[in-house]
């Protein structure tokens, strides 16, 4: 991808001292058409990096692929006006998709399909389970205090989010950036997918707030906990509770809250040995 | 609508003076289903208020009615997970829409699809046209710290986006909150529409990031000026130049950027008068 992700743009400012004309770096979004088999399936505005992990981590979110080897090619076709993958399945997961999109592609007029769409949004995810990860107090502020270290595109456009894989005692294994908060967990999962990273092996680190998809996506991704700077929804702490994953969000330096399953985080005494 | 919109949750609070457990509101989020005639086309996560506005704001932005009276009923179904809104269509936009249903259900396996579904994500805006609409400096700020005012929903959770309309000389004329920006937009959108209010006499006005789809969802508004307080992606400034809309972001008390068209921005001398 030699697509930029950023532009200088001319702008005026206002400031107390007047009027001044002034370049400043912008974030670019581009359309991110995923095709599989030739058939596109959705398009999202994104950062146009990290493509590839994009592809797997999308894949991954959407239930379409189970693992990282079920993609079988990863075309990017960098047109004018956006990005296209061109995404090859291995064949289970071709024959799967297009069972699903037959149903999809049926009669859904009954009146009830409503409640069938809102029961597919909140489908429950898998629970990670009694994983052993424990973190200190410590270890949230470090998470996040390290993850602001890895956003070289935050830092000189100040209008993006990131998501991080924090792994006690080894910091950030991994973190993506992206103008979507979405699309920058899809393409943290994928990475981790791709580098055959455990996701019970550590907690992901948003920037952002957390709404139900960024849990679902997390569940996905299996790691038990999840570490926010802003707040969650209350639909997304109760995913988390079925989901048997830790929510800490609202952290502030050494202060956070935590809504669920606050039993992995070690604090008092050991709170900043990290 | 009596599903609540936000609910207490308890949290563990790490603070600088250890720990202490206690309530805290956090907004919910709950899934909408729009159905048309009996099928659904969509499903946003969103805050459950303000459904009507939502309705024709989201039928508005995605073009399937032109005016709100396109729509002959709106019936709100309170489901327990969540909510389905089922709208009738007058017959012309009704026809329109299953033919349009029918071009999606066709084969797109044409390998040029993902092109084709780019171009459609940035499908051009209708320019807005050289509207009499002038702001000062001043009312930028106004704008900004009068739909502060009307955020009840932030004000109790801190965790919602808002949108307004700022009409100089007469103040903040609507504004709806939601958890996602796109559909406090939509939301706001759709109150205009419902109140008869001309969208070419005021200033849509953000307290989120700028993105194509609010410049997008703004030129459908017609409103000449989008005043933002986070900043805009380098897309989101090439569409507002398009479309002949006036963007100002990153407002800041009395500070912020014109990023296109600040010709109807009137600065200096008669920044602070309004």
């Amino acid at each position: 991808m030699v697509r930029p992700t950023r532009h200088p743009v001319s702008r005026i400012a206002q400031r107390k001292g007047g009027l001044s004309s002034a370049d400043r770096l912008v974030p670019e979004e581009t359309p991110v058409a995923f095709s599989y088999g030739g058939t596109t399936q959705a398009v999202m505005m994104a950062t146009p990096a990290d493509i590839e992990d994009f592809a797997v981590g999308f894949s991954l979110s959407e239930g379409i692929i189970a693992k990282a080897s079920d993609i079988e090619a990863i075309a990017v076709e960098d047109h004018d006006q956006g990005v296209d993958i061109q995404i090859t399945l291995a064949e289970t997961e071709r024959d799967a998709l297009t069972a699903r999109r037959r149903y999809m592609a049926g009669p859904v007029g009954c009146g009830l399909c409503g409640v069938e769409s809102i029961e597919q949004a909140l489908k429950p995810v898998a629970s990670v389970g009694p994983a052993g990860l424990h973190l200190t107090a410590g270890d949230i502020a470090q998470s996040v205090r390290l993850l602001s270290a890895r956003q070289p595109l935050h830092a000189e456009t100040g209008a993006v989010h990131a998501a991080g894989f924090y792994v006690p005692g080894k910091g950030v294994a991994a973190a993506r950036e992206d103008v979507g908060r979405h699309n920058a967990l899809d393409k943290l999962a994928g990475a981790l997918a791709r580098a055959g990273v455990d996701g019970r092996s550590g907690a992901v680190v948003l920037t952002s707030r957390v709404s139900i998809e960024m849990v679902q996506k997390t569940a996905i991704i299996g790691a038990p906990v999840l570490i926010a700077v802003s707040a969650p929804t209350a639909l997304a702490i109760r995913t988390a509770e079925a989901a048997g994953i830790t929510l800490v969000a609202l952290v502030r330096g050494d202060e956070f809250d935590i809504f669920t399953h606050a039993d992995r985080i070690k604090t008092g005494a050991d709170a900043h040995v990290a």
